[in-house]
């Protein structure tokens, strides 16, 4: 403890005073009772000796006024905006905020009425993941004056934080592992290139194909990302590439059923990387290596970031967090024994 | 308009004077920009021949205070409880209140914290969505005074407001649909009969075998609801039944996969129905028969009662409001004209 520090202690201080969590501390402030005494009296001892005055997001929780934070997301019955949510409210239940829901249905009014309700809330900020890229749409949110933290979408640190996944690597590492299991002709079916996701998870393929002489890359570009599309796509193809980089998992599932009506089996003859590991992944018939993002740590992060940015204030720096993306393997790719390489 | 009524003017006497909805009549007195002026017009001259005062909810938002529903519900990351937040965050805007997600990961102390947060942030009531029956569990929290909306719960109506679906029906709709196709032997394989849900869909089923001389029922219990275990009592029938009804649609798809695998053809030898449509029930090999609940109405009627609780108070009738499953036709039963009867 530094007794001539100049700056005003934040929860931080505290909690590595007592030797405790930042949410413990929160907890002695406003949940006592959840709280075993020792510790309790250990923290309350730390804000002494610390002259520690709570932030005013705290001091609201306990006198009755607002501590809320808001997440606008596009729609919550998607499970990836879903995780993003339970990250979330893990996160700002432990920091003692309450969460409020936006769901905007990707409706720009509606989310403009959602920030809103949100500024007369007083909430201490947003954390927003918006669906299109429109950056109108984004500088009219933040200049609503809240701050916010961007989910899912990476943004220049010097215009605030974000949390995002690097879906670059993602694609890289969709095709590099059909390549090291022996696949030398891979198509990606993707969806829309102005979807900044498709476009780069499309670049990322591009690199892992880059690093051998004797690969090819091709591209069909669905309608829609669903699996109908993923069907239509696989019987439409006349002469059969010998691995799939399917943008998504609903992709994935429609083309392996699809090229299983065609009498085409699956690892053997094409192997399929989807991306998302969403629940139908490990479903369908020959379940799918595809890719996992680290969702829920997205919300968490989230939420954290727009914390040390309300609370901790002059001594904040905006940052745009990039998660690397995983690979789950499945029945979908050969094992690598099998690879004839 | 009765000018001599002597109740107070309620939101839904102004919108019906003024010829539009609630949330219209919400909008012009919390966010006139969304209204166009004549319209606008219509509903102030409504305001001011009734002498319509808001309801605390609407002046709070309109002057910064809380005018929030909680709702709680034990994980948003399952898609049965995220599309119930759907449901009600839909509701919820519309009607000019914020949603404040309590996902309390079904930790009976994390529901109580967040029940002490939605009573500190002064919200105007909750909607529960309980996982476990304890009956002491849900007691406690309507003893905390604030009203409450138990959703996918049946509740005595004296007791408060409850929004569910018929289960002892959903699982009537499954097993008539297996007799009507032909099936005489149906299994149901179920969940732990300790959940309410999986006891009313055996009673379902029990109820519409007696309506046939010649049918049996037998049941299977699985320690889990997964694929996995569907996939393990299909692998341990020593007999097949000729009708499977799975009160999940986990279950169903498992124990699908797995008789394809030992050589039964779905739904030529064995015809299934799951429950719940799920996204999965789409997208297993055999598309899934299968239960549909209208879980975003859930939501949604759950919120409205709550509002119609805060907003009408002394006018109010608590109500047991439950809701008719349906049933969805895909792969896993016969068409009508395929069956044998």
């Amino acid at each position: 403890m530094d007794a001539i520090s100049v700056r005003p202690a934040r929860i931080q201080d505290v909690a590595a005073a007592a030797g405790v969590s930042v949410s413990t501390v929160s907890n002695v402030l406003n949940r006592p009772e959840r709280v075993n005494a020792r510790t309790a009296e250990r923290v309350r001892d730390a804000v002494a000796a610390l002259d520690y005055v709570p932030h005013p997001g705290a001091a609201g929780l306990r006198t009755g006024h607002s501590s809320s934070i808001g997440l606008v997301l596009p729609d919550v019955a998607n499970s990836f905006y879903s995780r993003i949510a339970r990250g979330a409210a893990d996160a700002a239940y432990e920091h003692g905020y309450s969460l409020v829901l936006c769901d905007s249905g990707d409706a720009p009014e509606r989310e403009q009425g959602y920030f809103t309700m949100l500024i007369e809330q007083r909430a201490v900020g947003a954390v927003v993941v918006p669906l299109s890229a429109d950056p109108t749409r984004l500088s009219r949110l933040r200049e609503r004056g809240i701050p916010l933290v961007l989910a899912d979408r990476a943004m220049p640190a010097q215009e605030g934080c974000s949390v995002s996944v690097d879906d670059i690597a993602g694609g890289r590492i969709a095709v590099q592992h059909l390549l090291d299991r022996g696949a030398r002709d891979v198509l990606v079916v993707n969806g829309e290139r102005t979807i900044r996701q498709c476009a780069d998870r499309y670049q990322g393929a591009r690199q892992a194909v880059r690093t051998r002489r004797e690969a090819r890359l091709g591209q069909v570009v669905a309608e829609e990302m669903t699996v109908a599309y993923g069907s239509e796509i696989a019987h439409s193809l006349d002469e059969l590439p010998d691995g799939v980089f399917c943008t998504n998992d609903f992709l994935a599932a429609g083309l392996c059923r699809a090229l299983g009506e065609r009498g085409v089996k699956v690892p053997e003859d094409v192997q399929v990387v989807g991306y998302g590991d969403l629940d139908i992944a490990s479903f369908v018939g020959t379940t799918l290596t595809t890719v996992r993002q680290p969702v829920e740590e997205l919300g968490r992060a989230a939420v954290e970031m727009l914390l040390d940015e309300v609370e901790a204030r002059a001594e904040h720096a905006h940052e745009a967090r990039v998660f690397a993306p995983g690979l789950v393997l499945r029945d979908s790719t050969r094992a690598s024994s099998d690879a004839p390489f």
